[in-house]
């Protein structure tokens, strides 16, 4: 087992390579400057850093410390500044790299030189966004999406023939799936691809401006090939989306004959990526570029699929293509705990105000309110990254087959489809409010927090868009819910809504009774010890989730009756809360997670600490959803008064462990990169406050004119 | 009076200078696609958008719109993609601009052939965002911090030596407050500026690497001197910070003697300015370069003030520097507006997915979740508008003489210490959920909405960092409500705290009567009539800011008797809750603004719209705080309830209006200059309609599998 102890973010670069001890000092300096209520100082417990590091790098340690490691060195990593042009240039190169050391092959098949480990492949895979988050998404596109397109699309002899160049880069290539006019509806893009059975092959062509491909990572300049989806066409039936090997450049890097395009040119972020648009006129490709592992055309122009509804086909092929939301959670979990390495990291140095002293400044973390905007933030990170593992884990089971049936792949695409959203989100958010946090300094591109969150931005809306997935786990939710619905459409699902009442079904559990009661308690302290009581917490989170998806379910029962643009409009006037009850089942997950891994703990001052931050976490999204908890008579006020209490004490108990908890997430200085990270405030600090120090001794520092006067 | 009519932001560049007629299409056809229930349709009220636009340029109309000519001037537009130096140096040619067409000079004294009109020159000012924001910063820097501290905090022989060159930019100047050590607490600066009777010098130095000046703009490479804020010592005594007057580079543009510095770099924005550090080594500037308004040393050394207590000293003199936080809620409100305009425009065209209707795809904006992402912030944007136009009357009144008591002067500092965290936060809010709204597209530079985004993201930092600024106004909430605080600091204030009882004193408005019988309503409709009454949404409002405070207040009344670090201690432990206090008092102020400039619509189709608006504005802040209405027992759960459905209601008769509302922004093609916001959709969506159109005419539309296989 290789040493996984975490380094100190607090010193100055430490040696790459030879892992620190873990570093007490941290966590026990930041301890001191805490300003904690008596009954935590005596008795605070001791967090073991490195043990919980070890533990937050899950099921695949070794793996994600090796990318770590490589994620460390100068030449893989950005620059700021670069033009976009160099910084395109330079991920460019760095795919060569990875190429060249073995580090992408790993997804691939063995026959290939590949190890067929796709969870093994996602846990690398995501580090990259240490490095640089366009080399992580040049990667995804070229391996992730194109290769994968290749591998999961097409059948063994596509593998041989295309793989190979794939692999090694010698065939960059994008992924031509979203058009100008149809992004989150995939199965309505133009482009066509029609069997022409005296040549044997199929014509690509895009028929009109919302038809051409668009926002294609190395479509702009690197591409050689691509793999094209469109609708297949053969005997004047439309088939549906299929995806075709095209190629599109020549070795001198210009368009094919029929073949156009656009650089889509400067983006918020994520510049070391050309983003590109391309468009066809009657581009003619072999029959056999049609990757034709869901869906085969036969010389002669037969059809023929081993899925026989065109639906279920559709999204078997849509799918294959989930690892690009699981290594998107993965990746923004890790952006936002960077995020607050930095934040807490700067914050226990940096001082500001003297409040309870008249020399002493406090130190920022030493505030309420800067507990407040980081601390509940570093909760949610924590049950990301629990949660995180246990989505890889089932991708991974269901990618190498050991659990792969149809429920599994559904119940993989839901997962997906909740976490994604929620953690890229939990990115953004993080990250501006690390960056404000640090204040003018969290805005100077060399402290990373800026250019994190640029690159991360369009996160919340690639690989499928937040809002658009999160329905799609509300439409899943309303399914359970009534197991009768059968069509995906919004009128449909309307129509269908089955006569199912609320209260039988959903509220067996016993929680309307317990919201009955609470009521009646009259003491915070049983309050208090009920909230804190993980039971307590998982039912109150469940049951929202419940009872919002029943009640909407309620309330869609009879647009079953109505005509389709009428049960739409019934659907629409839920669409809010659908997606808010999607958001809940989302968070739901993440404290599920964070519970197990919590049980997972030995160390019984960590396992403490850690119940603070779940307790945190949990009571946090009580806190934020109170209206509807109160509302729907859930919680008392006197309780929900409570929770925000119980919060605050949280917040003043974790806070002498903020360092070691972002410590635990094992960044060095040649991970975070950040100047104000670096430890210089400290000395700036030490330097300032000694200046002082010899000053007030040698009797030379001026009165204040206040003090003069009063001496007057 | 000239032509204010508003130009629609959906047609193709339109002849410049010759505002277009206002174009109702604009909002007819954005209420043809609307899904409006039926009461609406048929009784939905005319926005007169020219007229609305009209009322929306507010105090200073003509000024805006000549500054607005001005910012559709491509030669002052930002270009995206230029490296730091070249935008630098474009911005530093723009200001030249500006000064050639005396576009700057409005703010300075008439007798140096300026306009005396200070509320007219922020106007034009906050309109330079439109080109780019680095325009109007570096602008800010120039005329708005450097020039107006030599204008504001020097006298006669200062503005006669040194205004004229600065107005015309032969010396370009950086303003040295901040030192990396001190931002938010400048009265902590530790750079001094020593008096030496033996040469009537004073000494400028730099003790330690905290005491840097840091984050100036012009100081990393284009400033020739500097207004340098330093702690003013003669004779031994400290008499707190003052600003000299400090050449800090050559005609070559090397550092002076004794003066050195770093460029801070790249930033995560406003790269056309330059922002560097600045440290000086016992530089020595003759006794007239302090700019002595407020504070002066006679040649033998003796110091004199026509403010005696330093501290009221101090706070008049930053006082002067108001307007930077005036122009920012300016700037803010303006990019606001700007990113809903064209996430309206598209959303209006974009279509996605078919829900109603088996082949016509849905536009964005009929979407629940999508008018829930837009409608309530464009409320927002309107109550902004309106605040920020009243917010600049007040310091046109105060900077004019007009109205310029203590009084006037903290009440300016206190709107503005409210306004401006609200509106910066709120347009990164806004840029970015239109970013998101406008998917992939709104991630394209051209676009526009990253690099607003981007520019403004330090607006919520500086000038006061945003939470430091509202716990300024809950401190000066707690002095209205004690009346008996003396000291600024938080031991002091929380000792101060007297013991008034929060019920007598803050519950003479009825409300809590109110309370009590809302509980008792039993009908939906009572309940929603009583919501949209406007003198129970001020109440609700109201009601909150002073119940906040007064619960803040009675629980810091004891911490007066505590020592000071526990008083402190005290006060950090209601940290969190005065911001949120603080806020609701923001809130509060821009719900009146929007009340009373409301009254002032005479057309009757518009006082209606915008009544919607105004309630959407309020019942929107109302169901954000909801769990504090249901707790303190202002909302019955029922009524709570009836807020959202209300405001789902609300949305849905604003979404015929949702263009109309924001063509009355009045900015043209050459103001959005976002390829999505174009027309360019439409186009595409109509260019691919009458594709299938052809296709089904002719019958070469291949058949869908699924249909076919019904057939058979």
């Amino acid at each position: 087992m290789v040493d996984t102890a975490p380094r100190t973010s607090k010193q100055s670069p430490a040696p790459t390579r030879a892992p620190a001890p873990p570093s007490p000092t941290a966590s026990e300096a930041a301890a001191k400057t805490a300003s904690e209520p008596a009954e935590s100082t005596a008795s605070s417990p001791r967090l073991d850093v490195a043990a919980l590091g070890r533990q937050l790098l899950g099921t695949w340690p070794e793996v994600r410390l090796a990318a770590r490691e490589r994620a460390a060195r100068p030449e893989l990593q950005r620059i700021e500044g670069l033009t976009m042009a160099e910084h395109r240039e330079r991920v460019l190169g760095q795919l060569k790299i990875l190429v060249e050391e073995g580090a992408i092959q790993r997804a691939y098949p063995t026959s290939l030189g590949g190890l067929d480990d796709h969870g093994g492949n996602i846990a690398a895979f995501e580090e990259l966004v240490i490095a640089d988050p366009s080399l992580q998404i040049k990667s995804g596109v070229q391996w992730g999406l194109f290769g994968a397109a290749v591998l999961h699309l097409g059948t063994a002899p596509h593998h041989e023939k295309w793989l190979p160049a794939i692999m090694s880069l010698e065939v960059p290539g994008a992924f031509a799936m979203t058009e100008i006019g149809h992004g989150s509806d995939v199965a309505s893009i133009a482009t066509t691809a029609t069997y022409d059975e005296a040549t044997e092959e199929f014509v690509i062509h895009t028929p009109f401006r919302a038809a051409w491909k668009e926002f294609l990572g190395n479509a702009g300049l690197h591409g050689k090939h691509a793999t094209v989806f469109a609708q297949l066409v053969t005997k004047g039936v439309n088939h549906g989306v299929h995806c075709f090997y095209v190629p599109i450049r020549d070795d001198e890097g210009e368009f094919l004959p029929g073949v156009g395009g656009e650089d889509d040119g400067l983006k918020g972020g994520l510049n070391g990526i050309d983003n590109g648009r391309l468009h066809f006129t009657n581009v003619r490709v072999p029959r056999e570029n049609l990757l034709n592992r869901y869906g085969d055309v036969a010389a002669d122009g037969t059809y023929s699929s081993p899925i026989e509804s065109p639906g279920r086909r559709f999204f078997t092929m849509l799918g294959t293509l989930v690892q690009g939301r699981v290594s998107l959670d993965g990746a923004a979990t890790t952006a936002s705990a960077m995020g607050l390495a930095i934040a807490i990291t700067y914050g226990n140095q940096r001082r500001q105000f003297t409040a309870s002293s008249d020399t002493d400044e406090e130190v920022l973390l030493d505030y309420q309110r800067h507990q407040r905007r980081l601390l509940p933030r570093l909760a949610t990170t924590y049950a990301q990254v629990f949660a995180h593992d246990e989505f890889l884990v089932k991708f991974d089971a269901v990618f190498s087959g050991k659990a792969d049936t149809d429920d599994d792949r559904q119940d993989l695409e839901t997962i997906a489809a909740a976490l994604k959203p929620l953690s890229t989100w939990h990115a953004l958010d993080t990250l501006q409010e690390a960056r404000e946090a640090c204040g003018g300094a969290g805005f100077i591109a060399e402290n990373r927090l800026v250019g994190l969150r640029h690159d991360l931005d369009i996160y919340v809306t690639f690989e499928g868009d937040n809002n658009v997935l999160l329905q799609l786990v509300a439409k899943r939710l309303l399914t359970d819910f009534s197991k009768q619905f059968k069509d995906a459409d919004a009128g449909a699902m309307a129509r269908y809504v089955v006569a199912q009442t609320a209260e039988r079904a959903y509220h067996g559990t016993g929680l309307r009774r317990l919201a009955q009661t609470i009521a009646d308690f009259g003491s915070t302290a049983r309050s208090v010890s009920e909230l804190r009581d993980e039971k307590s917490q998982r039912e109150l989170l469940t049951d929202r989730v419940e009872t919002m998806i029943a009640e909407i379910a309620g309330r869609l029962r009879d647009a079953r009756k109505l005509p389709k643009a009428d049960a739409a409009a019934a659907f629409n006037r839920n669409q809010n809360q659908l997606i808010e009850a999607a958001r809940a089942h989302g968070e739901l997950l993440q404290w599920e997670a964070f519970t197990r891994g919590l049980a997972r703990v030995e160390d019984e001052g960590t396992k403490q600490v850690l119940t603070w931050v779940r307790d945190l976490f949990g009571l946090g999204l009580i806190e934020k959803h109170a209206a509807w908890y109160l509302i729907n008579g859930r919680l008392s006020p006197q309780r929900a008064q409570s929770v925000t209490a119980y919060i605050d004490r949280l917040i003043e108990r974790l806070r002498p462990h903020a360092q070691g908890l972002v410590d635990a997430f094992g960044f060095g200085p040649e991970h975070l990169r950040a100047t104000i990270a670096s430890g210089i405030e400290q000395e700036r600090q030490d330097e300032a406050r000694a200046y002082f120090e010899e000053q007030r001794r040698a009797g030379t520092l001026p009165v204040p004119e206040k003090a003069k006067s009063k001496k007057r």
